[in-house]
């Protein structure tokens, strides 16, 4: 299991609008091979930014799965207008015991 | 609930006893009024990085409750010497319907 993460700065005043947008986006990342579960979260001290994390089985899945196919296409049309700048996407892996709680 | 959210750097060569210090550091955290969990996830793309997640009842246990607390000068010792630069911790909240799976 891996987590993609990304913090995504929306343009000023396009908060809401984004929000919609991503409410459609989800359902085409929901439904790709390998996902896991995924979650947006909105930035209290700075307006416009937000968490985006997502849970894949492996890495493959996001950056080869997801990346090369049509759905990726309908995911940018819906999303990326929205960033500036344009984010940077990394991946995580857990560290054995440095997971607690819940 | 809310997230407190950071990306962690740490010095060069120092990730293996960063690891060690995080784990007696984690119990310190688990401990506080108002913690629900963890997680320390290690960057893929790029060595010494990593994603500190937790979340919390509320902003204030994390803010208040845990940063004025004799706990919170243990865990800058064990800590804080790992991190160039110091990094910017954030705080996020859930926004209704983004987040799925699982």
């Amino acid at each position: 299991m891996i987590t993609e993460a990304a913090i995504l700065n929306v343009r000023y005043g396009m908060e809401q609008e984004f929000e919609n947008s991503f409410r459609r986006a989800s359902k085409i990342i929901s439904s790709m091979s390998g996902y896991l579960s995924h979650e947006l979260q909105r930035c209290i001290e700075v307006r416009g930014k937000y968490l985006l994390l997502v849970k894949w089985e492996q890495l493959e899945d996001h950056i080869i799965g997801f990346r090369q196919s049509e759905e990726y296409q309908e995911w940018r049309e819906l999303l990326h207008h929205f960033y500036e700048p344009f984010p940077t996407v990394e991946h995580f892996e857990t560290v054995p015991n440095l997971t607690g709680g819940d």
